[in-house]
């Protein structure tokens, strides 16, 4: 008899899920009806205070068996429904999404394919001198590497240690990337920094301090070149997705960077977080890259980083090579010289056929 | 004229707010029914199969304007509040939190009352000897301290440390407390420990590297003493609080110990979270201890971290003191010796009047 | 006879400990002599070239029974000592740090003096019109608060949210803090917003998401105005006063603030370090803010959390105050109405005196 | 004539270095004696008194240059260089270490090879029945699974939660395995499980929860069996090695297992730490496994991040699979049913050639 009682409540709960469901409809289409008048008088959808006077109203007149702390957060789930009905796609549908755009972003630098194949971002961490980028360009080139890096300015906890080469830099690595046939990107901290790079650099990288220096997002979108954004290190998937989405209003010539995030593990200098890639990939169509460099922050985990990078469905990875590490001017330990780089190459050559060790 | 709409709109969405409330209520009222029904019959409230039943019916069901993915969040929200009505005090109402008991749970050990003026727990990281013990307490017990603390097995991270003196030490801490008109408390590692302690142990202490070890939770419930229960370092404050669950069958004298997380700052050994003492007072009737010496890991704070704990509403304090703490056997250096325990009492007097300098 | 011997072995070690001291001491004196030499000809102290050769010498000759490695860590921290007594004042002494300056330091904005007696700062998250400002400064102001903050520019995760009224703000707020007998604070991002406020604002405040962004820090010093630092999310004690470092060049009125760091715990916003306090001000004889508002990101702790900071020697507090939190356009969980700031205040009176609650 | 100077000096420099590596080597070989001497008489090598009264005279004798601070650190690592060689290969070369064995351990359990050729474990989250534990054993043997995994006694935060169907749970798993002609692996939370699973489980499991549960540790030593050890949520490198260390002396055939930690990103339910994968691997002979399942906590990214896991050297992958997991009694949102694990295998299966998709 029990199943049979029920069962018998069970279709009345079911009867009752039809009509809270037309009701919802119902609601649903008058409150986009307000939406449209409110728009065509440019008021704001949201409206707190009317929100507040329904709540009350519902909770005055609430009749059990559910608490009044219940029906405030069904009601405010409710609300929030109606007002995504409301700002429609604005807020609901970043641009930087899937649900905006359901192919993959691919562009072209060049006659560089970004969002395809897997690609190299190669070079040194800070430009020291013209010798310095010709010789580990030349290599790279050599290799099949096709982006070089190279820092002019740096930024640099301290405000004693070496602050970069200056605006110099990025004419220096524009000029070297193009003898080698290569193509050219470079961090810039500001807008003064962003009009002395575009001449010479291919892409802007926007570093993981500045991911949240909405000025600086600002700055580069204007320029309208590609960018690279890097996560921050204590940044969440959302935060960043939300920071592309400030640039995309100028380019949508966008790769993604993860590098590392900051945990409680000494042994690394950041915690590579490898979920990254499909997360990202999967929510947004921009590409997605992955540095190995300052994520381990040591060389002797570089290569089994970039294959699980590759394997997990990195675009790019990006990766510090010097000619002479232990003399470089920053992140020595970090940096691989040209025999450690062809070796890097062969332990990933598997999985990324692009670039080859020679 | 745009306002008379908006107006006349927004009377017929407070028509349906209210046609929506009496549905839920009903709803309600027939959910409330079927847990009756599935009680008495020793059924689960939660059914999986069920709600995707209902889900994929409203789906299909689905008029518009709100998406399906809209459709599928409210009704799972409205499941999930018929849930809580009908497994009622079971989940929703802790037994360790304000709403189970409202009044501050204080209780007697002896003649200490733990849970209304602060308390401090004071005495070495880990007992060496009965004479090591014996002058400490003489000099706590000369400066208003009530609870002895000591460790007799000492959980250490390499099996080559240190592991404590052994079950004998329980036998030491017990008896040198009650020569000193003091109540002793000690960490239990396993069952073998809680009953080698409960003859001699006043408070049960689980450590952090032990909170979500239910068995031995388990065990030490068992035993029905007053229990310390200290936060893992990367444990939830909601983690905390159901781990104090699994004790409340057994005993309802429990003192919730916040002692640092772990983060990514070097400084410090761990992040003492001082949001904890509000935040578990609030959400529990139990008591709230906090272990300066383990969060800070260095004495130079040890005083400001105890001001703040106090401050912030702390029932307990725990301090390590140590007759000679260059000497000691594990964490020589977060233990306070007698005349650097005097000058922390000073330091905090004006916030703990239950202690003295001397 | 052991004892004998151990004896006579020691004797030995303690006397090879003298000659290694001298040895020390002689190899301390010529790097001295090297380093002004090098001083005077501008060379940089740091030699990785001829550092290198010195260990391999040092490995190829090395006799046991120590490692190759141990030999290399011993002398890289003789290296490292050898390296402080060149660079002598400029990267130890960190001109923040307590080394290089031993009294708190204090100052003076008009009759407010900032750096003794705790002082509170508050006002709204968002400045949204001279109405709002005015009716929140004259509440604070009967309360005995100083210092009126209000954002005019927001530092917004998503570009769709509400982005502060602009640069107008700044006036508004200087206009109606000195309107009340108050001095104003207001966070700038760029260095167009730091032209637009210096007029206005007594202080520049720069949030934590900008705590690393080096350029802004440079905008800023250049005004030499009073400048409040707030510790980025996931950034070191270290890293925080490495930041004001950069600004010490133009101004030594900087106030460090903890806001809370980001972790694990989901029922707060961010988790209040609070040894931040008595770490940051050992460490630094700069005054220290604990934004309580930001830390917690709910209402019903801030005034243990601000008990607690004031308790661990906390100079100044802030907190957000607004007149109708409701319809607050930013941040609306978070902000107190004026009678939830007035039992605010009551709360912590006791630690507090230079602020009433009326 | 300054680079002659320099010279000069450097010169001057280079010999005392070699007079220091002679002191020091003396030195060394005089500790060494006293090591050997305590050793004979059972002393303990490190003796802090000793220590403090060197340093105490080094520091009265100091002619500087160097400060007194900087002296007693660079004693003190010449003090913990010296202890090293004293305690030799207890501390420093733990047994789990490459250190003290330099090939990989592979070991054989019946016909499986484990620490060569990648493994998958799969199996429930939690033992349901026999009927389920034989439909999913049969599915995974014929996709050529040689581990099967499933939760007799389950660790649940809340004492509310399905807790396990208990010991019978391990007969089950362990003879559905043989049926299938594979083996068996199931976690134990206690001495008692030990002892339940011992005789029907091939392997046994601790749990990320129980990695610090040293007395567990130690009965799972005893008996001699096979053990896969999790990391911590928030445990280093260091404490996991430390852990299996507690292990070694029972047995070496020891899996060690990243799980994912805990960080402040909420779209994953731990953040998997593939560095962990190059690091373990370096640091340790004993073979790594990956749980995928448990990292992600969602299964639209597990084959990205089984295909990281594998190209960066993992040797076990772990994944759960259910009959039917949206009736699941624990982790319902994680495990795969059948037709997604066959897609699983063929997203990995150019990097795992053991497994096929059939």
């Amino acid at each position: 008899m029990t199943e049979k009682t029920i069962a018998q409540l069970r279709a009345r709960v079911n009867e009752i899920n039809r009509q809270l469901l037309d009701l919802l409809a119902a609601r649903g289409a008058l409150v986009r009806e307000i939406g449209q008048v409110k728009e065509s008088k440019a008021l704001d959808a949201f409206d707190p205070v009317r929100e507040g006077e329904q709540l009350a109203a519902l909770v005055a007149a609430n009749p059990g068996p559910f608490s009044d702390a219940t029906i405030k957060r069904l009601f405010t789930e409710i609300f929030r429904a109606s007002l995504d009905l409301m700002t429609g796609e604005r807020d609901r549908r970043l641009r930087v999404s899937r649900a905006a755009r359901d192919a993959d972003t691919v562009f072209q630098i060049g006659d560089v394919t970004v969002g395809a194949a897997p690609l190299l971002v190669a070079g040194p961490c800070s430009i020291e001198s013209e010798a310095q980028l010709d010789a580990t360009a030349a290599h790279l080139a050599s290799r099949g590497v096709k982006i070089l890096r190279g820092g002019a300015h740096k930024p640099r906890t301290s405000p004693y240690s070496f602050q970069g080469i200056g605006d110099v830099g990025y004419r220096w690595l524009g000029e070297t990337a193009r003898r080698h046939g290569m193509i050219a990107i470079s961090e810039v901290m500001d807008d003064k920094a962003v009009a002395a790079a575009a001449p010479w650099v291919d892409i802007l990288q926007i570093g993981a301090r500045n991911m949240s220096n909405f000025r600086l997002l600002e700055a580069a979108r204007e320029v309208g070149k590609p960018v690279l954004l890097k996560r921050g290190s204590a940044a969440t998937y959302e935060e960043l997705l939300l920071a592309a989405e400030y640039l995309i209003a100028g380019t949508d010539r966008i790769i993604l960077c993860e590098r590392g995030i900051r945990t409680f593990e000494p042994w690394t200098r950041n915690t590579l977080d490898i979920s990254a890639v499909p997360i990202l990939r999967g929510a947004s169509h921009l590409p997605v890259c992955v540095d190995v460099s300052h994520a381990a922050g040591r060389k002797d985990i570089l290569a089994a980083l970039a294959r699980a990078a590759l394997a997990a469905g990195a675009n790019l990875l990006m990766v510090e090579v010097h000619p002479a590490p232990e003399f470089a001017l920053s992140d020595a330990r970090q940096q691989l010289d040209f025999g450690e780089f062809d070796e890097f190459c062969r332990d990933i050559a598997d999985l990324c056929p692009l670039c080859t060790a020679g």
